[in-house]
């Protein structure tokens, strides 16, 4: 079949890194990508010779006064693409969903969005499967597909019955300077189960999750404080094999002697593009197992955990591939994620 | 001449960025650099396969331990080496300058050491020509070579009377995370001058400069409102051609939409490795001109920015180049430092 053609609605945070990944992929093109503002990001687009287009015909004007080229709107690049990766801001892709419907795109959606804006909730290690030929998928948000990641792992190899967990957030993204907190840990919200997950059970029907959540004031990445009870008694070892195989996740031993966001950060700085860590980072010498049960901490960040599962998702929804195992082995390959990649 | 070998003592924020550089450059060679623990960054320059060398004998098997391969101690690397650059923590070089002139190897040190460390104290814009063939030069700090590159390029283009510089600090660099304050702004010092002042006139002696500082809870960049009194009138203009002619001067436009460091940041972050800035960068808006005063707006980033004066003072003191002009345009080019460069 002939490489499908992409559209990235939204070029924020995820939507600069989706079109990135999909520009690195030889059996997908990026058409173009949806900007809203003619700010930094949009000139460094134009200087990459990304094509930009724009909502509505009226913006054009303000990109071309700051000498940015513009294509043609969303309903332009909607004409030419196959399927669209919707990354605007949380709310705004279930208003834009008529939109794609109307222009017969498939369609993957982000966490933001609430389940119902789509057939599949996805998770690639979970439930790939289930994606291939909707014509809508929505990628769960960061939070949850570390999560994810981590429970589906462990069921596969050695069953999980029920999962706590309690997830230390952080308050906005590098490039954020509006938000807050910057001086108080906030409930988020007080009233327990926080929305993860629900979020988690979109994907996972038959795993009792249950989660809570503070925000702290820190831009580099989420930590997770996890427990796990498995089917059977397990050992150390059992759990540790589980998790050094599967792909995304990577096991950070004791030996560097990180025990800090900071830190994890300022190592990918030497060795990833914007220091992006797209894999499930688990703190190894935070492992303990005790019988059924499994506690651990882990790191996610927020920023490019779900951009490979973004592609996994056009690869579904397009046909493009029906195997899991091969999607995702393809998409780290391209992306150099996972262990034989990784920085330390 | 035979390409001088380099050897890079202290491989934290400034080290690795400095022994990076250097393999950049075709006319000299990094031989090695000293570590002391064997942390991520040790684990990292093992990977990329940098000659780690000790501090002595007795440190190598806790290296060894951790999987990373010991090539000698400091002793070893001087000998094997023409010039050293210490980029060892503040007030170490003075304690090591002992055992460099033993070793005979000319020297380059950092602005945290005092002046009396080295014969010349450096910065590439304004006195390159007093550190060719001197046997030691010290790279004045981050602060300093900020200022300086301003007030030099203002000076030769229309004369510099006077200057005064508010200087809001960055706390601590990104990767740590036991330094603070978290939530207070520090005067730095209350008794004004700050020695960043003194700092200047280590290497401009006629100019008449004030400066004082705060440190706040941030770890991107240091800014300065800086206030300048010229020689005679000038115009906007003429101010803007100055600055904007300088080698490793950005002036930021306002299209970028780019008003916290923040954002400067989130921007490199897409374009530079590391997200590093060693350009000096002007807000182009915040330039005011009036009379014979200019004042404005400035960003330091404070763990690249003297990346480059480095690579100029390694080839002052060895005097591969005699000619700053030829220096600079050689090491801007390696490092693709300046406006046709620049990522916006």
């Amino acid at each position: 079949m002939a490489a499908p053609r992409v559209g990235v609605v939204g070029y924020g945070t995820i939507g600069r890194r989706v079109a990135e990944a999909v520009s690195l992929q030889s059996d997908m093109h990026l058409e173009g990508v949806v900007k809203t503002r003619p700010d930094y990001a949009a000139i460094q687009a134009a200087m990459r010779g990304i094509d930009i287009y724009v909502p509505g015909g009226g913006e054009a004007e303000r990109f071309e006064a700051n000498g940015i080229r513009v294509r043609g709107t969303i309903g332009d690049l909607l004409e030419r693409v196959d399927v669209v990766v919707d990354a605007t801001p949380a709310g705004v892709g279930s208003k834009y969903k008529g939109l794609y419907s109307r222009y017969g795109v498939r369609q993957v959606y982000q966490g933001g969005e609430p389940p119902e804006v789509a057939k599949v909730s996805f998770s690639s290690l979970c439930n790939y499967g289930e994606a291939v030929g909707a014509d809508s998928v929505r990628v769960v948000s960061c939070n949850t597909t570390g999560l994810l990641r981590l429970i589906c792992t462990l069921d596969r190899a050695l069953g999980v019955r029920r999962v706590w967990a309690f997830i230390v957030r952080r308050a906005a993204d590098p490039g954020e300077y509006k938000k807050g907190p910057i001086n108080s840990i906030v409930l988020d919200p007080p009233k327990t189960p926080s929305h993860h997950a629900r979020d988690a059970k979109t994907v996972l029907r038959d795993v009792d999750v249950e989660t809570a959540a503070v925000v702290v004031p820190t831009t580099l990445m989420h930590v997770h404080y996890v427990r796990l009870k498995l089917s059977r008694e397990a050992s150390l070892g059992e759990v540790m094999e589980a998790l050094s195989e599967a792909p995304r996740i990577v096991l950070l031993p004791g030996r560097a002697g990180i025990k800090s966001t900071a830190q994890l950060v300022e190592a990918a700085r030497f060795s990833r593009p914007r220091a992006d860590i797209p894999e499930l980072i688990v703190f190894e010498e935070s492992i303990s197992v005790r019988g059924d049960e499994v506690s651990l901490i882990q790191a996610v960040h927020q920023e490019s955990i779900v951009v490979p599962e973004n592609i996994d998702a056009i690869r579904a929804v397009t046909g493009l591939e029906a195997s899991a195992e091969r999607s995702i082995a393809l998409t780290d390959e391209t992306l150099r994620i996972g262990r034989k990649h990784f920085f330390l």
